[in-house]
């Protein structure tokens, strides 16, 4: 048991805090043999990394992964991968004014009252930042995978809905488009609206959440452990551990409700040598393991409760004050979710088809 | 690591098929001292059981549980304790239409080929009914609970949406009223309704989705660990490994989507020498941790796929063939998903509570 | 983290206490498809059972195994396995003068102080009945490893010392005789001393210490996960967790004090295309990984605490006392040691090579 | 589960290869509030480190600990404490030579076979270099328990025989010595002959054995859980997982084949309010949990390999060869095996302690 850690035969632990000295991860049973190419992890952080656009947040920082240990002439080694960022842009002034203040919407009143202490300085531990070492390990992982499945398991994830704007179901999704466009969207009808609706909450120090969606295709069948280890369940542990996710569904979700058993299952028939399912409202997953279908799920990113506006808030001496954020702040932090999304999904898979792959006899 | 053990510190691990000799769970690392009364157990179990209305399946089941270990004299000793259930009504005949073909919606077809075999009757291992020993191992942490808290933790749950008849937000939800009638509603004005539309799904052999809701009160600020033991995380780890559960949301969930960071997050003030929250929006939970507002969160459980009506599907031979599901099913399994919830709610804030415990020095 | 289970990706969980119902175990991440002969899991408990000579305790247990669940045609499906023993001799006035004292050696003072409760009928959870659910587990292990080495790995063990008794060194181990004499001795030579010595020490009620050998044949190389899971460290953990183990040691072990760092290790050669180590001093294991040579250890098992002879103890309201154990005590708990021993080593290395067999892509 | 972690509520994870460019640790589940003085920690590594004395190896390791997480204004957070050592002194061209050949009594042979890769530079993951962040982590459990005891509980180790010297029984231990002196000796009469002894085994390159005791005072009754996570059972994993270990015991541990069930078990009286052992064969372990008493074990540690004298070897490519291993090697790595010991105690002890404390209702 590890609060720090996640994942089972293949696991990562992180550590480190948003203002200080630097951000970390272990990768431990990461086989031996695997080519690790240390330029691609980087780009997988550039996708995530603070001050890229104008719909961001202006924080900067450099954000440059090191591997300190288990690879050796550019393959693992089969010791565990430990990898480091240095924070750069730790500009403590900003925060010295919300020093004494709880954050509405934040973690720092439970932190306070779990820990008797805290780390005003954005957040410390609880900040999103430590998800950039989940995209560091998540790369590994998708290197891992790129190797067992020659490239053919592929995980890729777009934001469908900002706000109350909402990719049209009917709309193509592109996954050229989705890295070239700085909403990670899949589609360009949406992309002015998307600006505008942005714009115009940063305009007034106002925030955004959005709905993401991930889908995996080509993960083979028979991943994820029942009872407890069922690939939904794990999914599910991953994202929802993902700072501002308030809940996921697989497939159809939550509107399966509006189906009955007859339309709401997805029948099967066999050609060419293969299953081939109708439908997909279950997700690709059945009973907990993967079908071969694409893997499907989404996840709601609640708005950034750091804004502008004054809000009702306590002291740690419990006097009641009014607070209003200033910092910079990403107007829609489900947008920089999409890389860590993709992170945890890959290191799921990554993780459960070892453990599928041991029993295997 | 296991794949039928849930939990951390306090930990049940399951086992059996739902047409084997029995089914059965051990809960381990159970604190010593704790009264241990199996009638409360024996009266969860109940709830669950099969066969006690018209809109739930008919199968009988007595659902019998048997404390084998670890309680002497009426107390838990700290010991592992087993529990048994001996299955009763195993008609097998009723599965032998279906042996060789893989059910649409169900996990026959991926655990045969995970696993190379399946057991037919009636899903094995995949089958629901062994949330029968969930219900077990949850009322032993709800014993636990009651004991430290005093009696003052209390996770409830209801059904508030089966097909398209939702409850109305402006219900009230009325505590007493849940366990009195057979859909678990929390008000009266819907149960019409759903009587209607259950016996109409239930003629045609048909079956629905129902959404649940659960709410705890009372739990003590500072339970769930950071970063990857996150209460909400374990939470919908746990919910999420429920037979046919297909998403998970937190306080307002996916509909935060249309609120803005300023509107979206729960202001605080102290008053009467309390933290109050003005609203719920985060569910009872910030940065993983319990807040000491009420938990909330719903999840969605799909209409089962077992239905009357003809399915194409597949042969254990792969090849193409029609299916009816015969059997005495759910006609909306959602129903009997609500004590599994209770059960799986009660272990998790019982092993976060333990491991938070174990950190106060 | 399992207080009760053992084992990584395979493994089992143990409940029950000596004068309960039953015991049992759940056997978990056992792969499908492995052929499950019940008898020959009952053959592994005869070796083990009471009351078989009267060198043994004269207790009389039938200790016959039931698979309830995990098994099916006649082959492991993928799902836990659980097995469960009915106790049948539950001779409770035996113990009732012993019921309020701490019998010295024993872990009754322990129990009752972490516990604040004791099962004075036989020692409870802490009896060595409990190792039955290991020998029965470590069998389940054994047909793993039949199946995944086409039957090559094969686990010996023997009795080489009771009280000061001890196989010469230079005496042949032949593996056929060991279970053809009630010590499990691999030599005859030594036969008739220990009877003598034994006979001797149960007239008078008193008990002797045993030093226990374990080989194991044809492991692959390989085995074992530096650095916090090596092969040693793993079967160091396990053997010690049996009752009575009071010291372990591999390959030359404690005597390598008295070598230099050129006698004392293994110099190596290439011949007939394989290595060839000059020497075992090692014990198979280098770095905590199989070596491929056979791998050797040995533990110590404590004469049993339970004597004739009058001892000073306490009661447990803290008032000094005498004490004589009566009855039916093994006079060298040490030999039926050996079956549960060979138990432990088969599950760790069928545990270990499952986790090795992951990483190897 | 993870490979490179050690511990259950209270873990470390370490990484790092001896000539790579860091080594490091991750420390998780460490409670808040603990006053850290990185002064403590680096003492405890100056106990270990190389190039202290002409009795231990000439290779010079400044090793000075950062942490860089988890700690703020001189406290612990809560958050995972992330500590790391810069290699430095990484002389390359010593090891070039036995670049490709296995060096006898090392891992060399088995990493190769197991991960189709090894670093000849030093040993890389297998080298004893990793102990000193054992040492670290160890240093912050000390820091854990005494401000849980209140400075009570104390991990004492001392060396108490190289290669045929031992102390006698009857000598003194006195405490104050044993850091006084280059040998860890808890008497000052042996230090002369063990002065002797390696330096005879020094000049001709070769090396020794040691055997190291270890005693815990203090520690309170009930740690420890039964049945696979005893106390002992932990000790065994911990200490066996150091590098050269070979065997360990508890109490009178092998010796205890020397007596019977009378003379070999510990009675008891009440005195003073306290119980009183009269003896302390079981090494202050009772049924895996702490009595009350000194914890009392001691363990092997055989002599390195790495010696002047000429070898059979293999070759990377299976050639027959000699092999003399230069570098700069301790004559007697048990001496630097001392805080290793006392760093893995003091970690399973406060791991086992939180444990105990979070059943403790």
């Amino acid at each position: 048991m590890s609060h720090n850690s996640f994942g089972n035969l293949l696991k990562f632990t992180t550590w480190g805090e948003s203002h200080g000295e630097a951000i970390g991860c272990v990768v431990d049973g990461f086989p031996a043999g695997i080519p690790i190419n240390t330029k691609y992890i980087q780009s997988r952080l550039e996708l995530r990394k603070p001050g890229q656009s104008k719909f961001t947040t202006q924080r900067k920082e450099k954000d440059e992964v090191n591997i300190l240990s288990g690879v050796f002439n550019g393959k693992s080694t089969g010791a565990p991968i430990s990898m480091i960022i240095y924070n750069s842009d730790q500009r403590i002034k900003d925060y010295s004014e919300i020093k004494n203040k709880f954050r509405p919407g934040h973690a720092d009143y439970t932190y306070f009252m779990k820990y008797k202490n805290y780390d005003y300085r954005g957040g410390g531990r609880s900040s999103a930042r430590e998800t950039a070492m989940r995209v560091a390990a998540g790369a590994l992982a998708e290197l891992l995978l790129k190797k067992i499945s020659k490239n053919k398991i592929k995980v890729t994830s777009a934001v469908i809905q900002i706000g109350n704007e909402k990719i049209d179901n009917n709309t193509a999704w592109n996954n050229n488009f989705i890295n070239k466009n700085p909403f990670f969207s899949p589609n360009k009808s949406i992309v002015k609206k998307w600006e505008d609706l942005i714009l115009m909450h940063r305009k007034k120090g106002s925030s955004l959440g959005a709905v993401i969606e991930v889908r995996v295709s080509n993960c083979p069948v028979g991943i994820g452990e029942p009872i407890y280890q069922k690939l939904d369940s794990e999914l599910s542990k991953a994202i929802m551990s993902i700072n501002a996710v308030k809940g996921i569904e697989f497939g159809t979700g939550f509107n399966l409700v509006n189906y009955d058993g007859t339309t709401g299952s997805d029948q099967i028939n066999y050609k060419n040598k293969k299953i081939n399912f109708h439908t997909n409202h279950a997700g690709g997953i059945l009973g907990g393991i993967s079908s071969g279908q694409d893997i499907v799920f989404r996840y709601i990113v609640k708005p950034t409760s750091s804004v502008l506006s004054e809000k009702n808030t306590v002291t740690k001496n419990f006097k009641n004050t009014k607070i209003r954020t200033k910092g910079r702040h990403d107007p829609c932090v489900g947008i920089r979710a999409v890389p860590v999304g993709i992170a945890m999904t890959n290191f799921v898979i990554g993780d459960l088809l070892l453990i599928h792959k041991s029993k295997s006899l």
